[in-house]
């Protein structure tokens, strides 16, 4: 699986809708209220302002980003190809793993990629003048890397740095977006899908220092006008906030117990986002056994500097823990 | 003004909110009827199906192409950019005047642009192995071509076509359609949002032969989910179809007749689709006259043959039909 949520093909194969499979492949905020929004006709029929200036005003409010420093896209991935589109620089270096999509994005605009181990060799020199892309929180291992000494080789490297925080906001880590300012080849990417339980909601945005954002060329009306207006919603929303943090503490430490319990790991990685990494001998058997119990989970063959022995579980609510929890059970019987 | 629709610049200029101003400046369909569609978490929270399948299936039922035909962009706007960047051949024709999108994004892939005034020289052989934009119902003066003789010269010129036929669905006119598959390089650009009346509502499409949409590439869920199930709903809405096209053949009439009886134009372009091209020696004292009654309309002089002496009403609605009939009346007086 080249990337998580493909319920669709795994209904098909199991023949069952595709709403009873239980996906712990994806990392969407298990916190789901009900949703208030009304589309109407005046939401609907009429063109938005080009600059979608209400939304950025809501963003900047969340992030401490200035208006000037967000160009807006049709989710992360378009954020993505994007960037890379526009930056000239023809070396670029991954730290990984990672998602496939920088690779993919890098490949499309003809550039070098050279990948990074960052679990062995975290501090290689990359050559002057490179780009260089970070996922933190990483994936699929959810750990949060503390910066400071990349961004000085990074620096010294003139290099045009990418962190993607697009999984940062479930746990209380502090964000690069205050560097926007001292470091003028600084892009930081935020997907706004993962924390605000929205992957259907196709917003993304890339915030880097004005003359930068000004040089990415944005696709005229590129928005859904009903995303614009959720997410105008959600973004000062309190409430979705303080839950969102409650429930993902308890209900991560439930996931790791279950995962603990089970016994059927070699390693369970410490995250700090809202899934988690494990090592088994058995994941082959394992990914099968639980789609038997329609259980989707995150094989990890896809990505750098794994293998097919690990897997990854998105954190989910006590509902569907139970019922991961008795498939692990059923394993060994 | 670049494009229609800018509401929000010039509610700034007036001082007052952008729903008091009435949009004559945009094309969008002026039938619309109740939104039915209520979003839910299920719709939201979970990623799509990344093919989009069953958004495809109701466009193949309405258009007659087949799933593998079609590819899905947020917009028709990003359809273009992703074809023009897609396709290698270094000259493009661009039959003029015709939206500003495909010069932008023919510059924007390094294209060397060639204008053809299609109002004077239509018959102009293009070089052979170019690419040949048109819009058909063509913009801003609705006239539907007969693209026979056309397809003739651009075949033996082995041109890559383009036609756009986001303004076909209003009246009783012929698509290109049925020639993707005795033409190889024939592509149709589909903008879903003007006769569907859902300018917030980004989904557009190209229509091309199986081969060359499969060389296309599509950012991974690109699509609102919302604005998909929308969609689903409305393009078989048979009910809608119906009532938008009796509608628009009334509200057209009355259009013509209100701009007919002011006298203020030298000239009424016959109109093939839902907005209608007029020229006056007083057009631009007649767009400030009408921003004062909180009419906005479409200036001409950013179209290539075309001048500041030219303005674009959008077929609208009886109601509004009226506040324009008054303010028309007031210009002289």
């Amino acid at each position: 699986m080249k990337h998580g949520a493909n319920i669709y093909k795994y209904a098909k194969e199991l023949g069952c809708k595709d709403s009873e499979i239980i996906d712990f492949s994806s990392n969407i905020n298990s916190y789901h209220p009900d949703i208030k929004l009304t589309p109407t006709n005046s939401m609907l029929v009429k063109y938005a302002d080009t600059t979608y200036s209400s939304l950025k005003k809501s963003i900047t409010k969340k992030y401490g980003v200035k208006k000037n420093q967000i160009a807006l896209y049709n989710g992360a991935t378009s954020a993505i190809f994007e960037l890379l589109k526009s930056l000239k620089q023809k070396r670029v270096y991954l730290y990984a793993p990672l998602y496939g999509e920088y690779e993919k994005a890098s490949k499309e605009f003809d550039k070098t990629v050279v990948k990074i181990n960052r679990f062995k060799n975290l501090y290689t020199k990359p050559k002057k003048n490179s780009i260089v892309i970070f996922v933190n929180p990483s994936t699929p291992d959810g750990n949060y890397y503390n910066l400071k000494k990349l961004f000085k080789i990074w620096q010294k490297q003139k290099c045009q740095i990418i962190i993607d925080e697009s999984f940062l906001e479930f746990e209380n880590l502090s964000s690069v977006r205050n560097k926007i300012k001292l470091y003028s080849k600084l892009y930081i990417i935020q997907s706004f899908s993962k924390f605000y339980s929205c992957a259907g909601v196709r917003i993304g945005a890339i915030f880097s220092n004005k003359s930068n954002i000004k040089k990415l060329t944005t696709p005229m009306w590129n928005l859904s006008s009903f995303d614009v207006e959720f997410l105008k919603e959600r973004l000062p929303d309190k409430e979705f906030d303080k839950k969102s943090k409650q429930q993902h503490r308890q209900n991560k430490k439930e996931l790791e117990k279950i995962l603990k319990k089970s016994k059927l790991f070699k390693k369970i990685y410490k995250s700090d986002s809202n899934f988690i990494l494990v090592k088994s001998s058995k994941a082959k058997e394992l990914f099968k056994h639980l789609l038997k119990h329609k259980i989707l989970v995150r094989t990890c063959g896809s990505f750098d500097f794994l293998s097919d022995k690990y897997l990854r579980f998105g954190v989910k609510d006590a509902t569907l823990h139970k019922k991961l929890a008795k498939a692990l059970k059923s394993f060994y019987s």
